[in-house]
């Protein structure tokens, strides 16, 4: 009987330290929100971000000015130690405005279109290219069309589909066209690429976002245009032939020197396991880059603030990254996995903020395929001091800047927020500071913290 | 052994057959959401009702047009039958453009501050009140003070909590002020009083409300001011005392007779057993009553078009309501709930959408203690087919319109959205139709048609 007894003790204590250590770390996680919708920097931040800095795309002095500001940022907060990560970009500019028109159509005269140039496209010149417009719903339709498509405009016009309850994934669906379109048109001798918005919404607003020409492509004029303009296009196209005018200014420019920014708190106990939180600082040169992705570097630098404040030592080393050139390049993300993943070091978990600054649902996950489900299963077990934030750990993908440490083993997290609206503003004019809502910003940041704050006690 | 293999065989079936049934389920739920999102008429519906019939505050010639709306809107979907059900409303009007001013300060001289008076409250006349200002935390301490508040203007500035997940606990920790504070500050010889507006952003954007003078007393001048302005009147306080002068053209009138728009199709194997959707279709007269509550009605109507493009012809009785005057007085909700229980009537389940036509995150309850544990769990096994709409069940409010049909025993929902942005906009005049997003109001109209779904297919 007494042994029994002490066996029900010890399992008393145990199940009582179990429950007061959960009890614990629900505090922490309730004063995490509490500093971060309280005492929170990150909108002040993405204000000046968005509003003194601006559009940063990579290669432009605006992503040079962003550096700058973001090492300054990093040397106030605080780190240990802040450093500026060499890496060459890529360098395109615009130019001009462009502009793009239906030209002298029976059915609807001449109609100038909600038009913006496709990142990485080629410029036409102050002339434009006038040709007649071929409509395709796909890359396969342009192939098949093949040599018809010389001296033509190829107008790429698969919708994305709205069923998707996620809209990456209706993004995902249709995106190919944008990527891979423009080069498919000028291989088949094309003069010109239209591509509709990568939207669900019905407006006027396009949506930029890069164009890839490789294999010794040249690039030609390729442009987005807004929903609305491309349902008109195709209904006159079913009247009639008609031709577009393009013209843009875009060009290529030799690469320039630009950095990741990262700053470091040094763990106290387990200095060589890292837990990194990022976003990348370029952004569309058409836009403040708000939501994407002003919103995730803000947060990733809110989660230092917010230790900062509770007065959280790390035992293991917190790592906020900045990266560049995550839109059309991802130079500042191979240049950081080369380097970490040559010395090698051991990230045991990353977390990115890169869909955009709305009410977190939660995170996906992945990892190298030999450590993922034992690290999955780890950090699912504290779902439940998480859900009264309703955030739920999920599989899925990390993001493009935190993808390549794999083979640290790790874990790397990408945050989940609310995806309905994201594509109203993505790469388009509206994605601006006022179009970002303060609490949404600040509970990302917040779950950002409290993941950190669980990896870092606890490690996996 | 053969018994044993015909059990085997027994619980195969069974097992199979309930897959194949969620299977349907699941089928079913997807279709519903796929039409909500490409046949949907919720948001053109929206649109018509906040842009061509506008502000409709119960009594005004607004809420009027909202009804006959309504009335030709019910016809056009097809219903079995469409009544309007009487109710008489209160009448409040603002008249003229309300306006205050901090008067004479030695900080900041005469200052406008962005205001607009509470629902309920009374007129100043031309020449307005002016008195000296007493600024309170809550009501308590308006009640401490007493006398000492005759002769002045009494200013509730304790702000919502924003550290509350919920904005609407936050909303619930403060708005004792708007409502019941101009009436206090009046029983004790005020002239007038200032309520900080009820939202957590810091902007310009005053927020009306409905404030109840009961017991015999007379309305006084009442006005809510922005956060950003309630901040700079309490900074001013602290340097010296200042007046206030309030203009305000409100009046009482008459009751007006106004109506409940319902709808109804009868069910094919249960036509007494009742499953309602509704919203209600008053507003407040400063916007457009996008999110309050446009988006609950057009989303209740929604479920209708949803069943009607699906072919479901229902086996319980749907019945559609959009309820008056939920805003200052309840008198729609009164009258239903007084004929509804009076038959009475077998409501087995009724869902109400009225927190903004925000992204669904699920479904709060509620009902008569002596059934609502059972119905709760019954409901609650479905979950599993919500899950990929990442939708909850839970306990907690229905909503105002709703919670008098307890007494009918069945299950009372309210469609839960994300609130993160509700009170942006909640009685401000930037609830408008531009700031309600498409896909947001469409899934959230899918969620209810899926659960209508399910409560029609399978009862309590």
């Amino acid at each position: 009987m007494k042994k029994y007894l002490t066996l029900f003790s010890v399992l008393l204590i145990i199940g009582f330290h179990a429950n007061a250590q959960d009890d614990a770390d629900a505090f922490k996680i309730k004063e995490i929100f509490e500093v971060a919708m309280t005492k929170g920097e990150c909108y002040e931040n993405l204000r000046f971000l968005t509003k003194k800095v601006g559009p940063r795309l990579s290669g432009t002095t605006g992503a040079a000015a962003a550096v700058e500001y973001g090492r300054q940022s990093f040397h106030k907060m605080g780190f240990d130690s802040v450093w500026l990560q060499p890496c060459m970009v890529p360098h395109w500019e615009r130019g001009a405005q462009e502009s793009a028109s239906i030209v002298a159509s029976q059915t609807i005269g001449t109609y100038q279109l909600n038009a913006i140039a496709l990142g990485g496209s080629g410029g036409s010149g102050l002339v434009g290219v006038t040709a007649p417009v071929v409509e395709v719903k796909s890359l396969d339709e342009a192939k098949e069309l093949g040599s018809k498509l010389k001296g033509k405009i190829v107008f790429y016009n698969r919708p994305m589909d709205p069923t998707q309850f996620s809209t990456f994934a209706a993004y995902g669906g249709a995106v190919d066209q944008r990527v891979w379109g423009p080069k498919i048109a000028a291989q088949f001798g094309a003069v010109g690429a239209v591509v509709r918005s990568m939207t669900t919404r019905l407006d006027d607003v396009p949506h930029t976002g890069s164009t890839v020409f490789n294999e010794g492509v040249e690039p030609i004029p390729a442009i987005a245009i807004s929903t609305r303009d491309a349902n008109l296009l195709s209904e006159v196209l079913k009247k009639e032939a008609v031709r577009i005018n393009i013209r843009t200014f875009c060009e290529w420019l030799p690469k320039e020197p630009s950095f990741n920014v990262v700053g470091e708190i040094k763990g106290s106990e387990f200095p060589d396991e890292i837990i990194l939180v990022g976003g990348h600082l370029d952004s569309w040169d058409v836009n403040e880059g708000a939501h994407d992705d002003g919103s995730g570097v803000v947060q990733a630098l809110e989660v230092i603030n917010i230790f900062k404040q509770l007065g959280i030592r790390p035992k293991r080393t917190i790592r906020c990254v900045w990266f560049m050139n995550e839109e059309n390049g991802q130079a500042g993300a191979i240049a950081y996995a080369d380097w970490s993943n040559g010395i090698p070091e051991n990230h045991i978990a990353a977390i990115e903020s890169d869909r955009g600054g709305f009410t977190p649902r939660g995170f996906t996950s992945e990892g190298d395929e030999s450590t993922y489900l034992k690290n999955f299963k780890r950090v699912k077990a504290w779902e439940s001091l998480l859900a009264p934030y309703h955030l739920r750990i999920g599989k899925g993908g990390s993001g493009a800047d935190i993808s390549r440490l794999k083979p640290q083993k790790g874990i790397l997290f990408g945050l989940q927020p609310d995806s309905q609206r994201y594509f109203d503003f993505h790469h388009a004019p509206n994605d601006v500071f006022e179009n970002v809502n303060q609490r949404e910003l600040e509970l990302g940041a917040a779950s950002m913290a409290a993941l950190v704050y669980l990896l870092d006690k606890y490690g996996l």
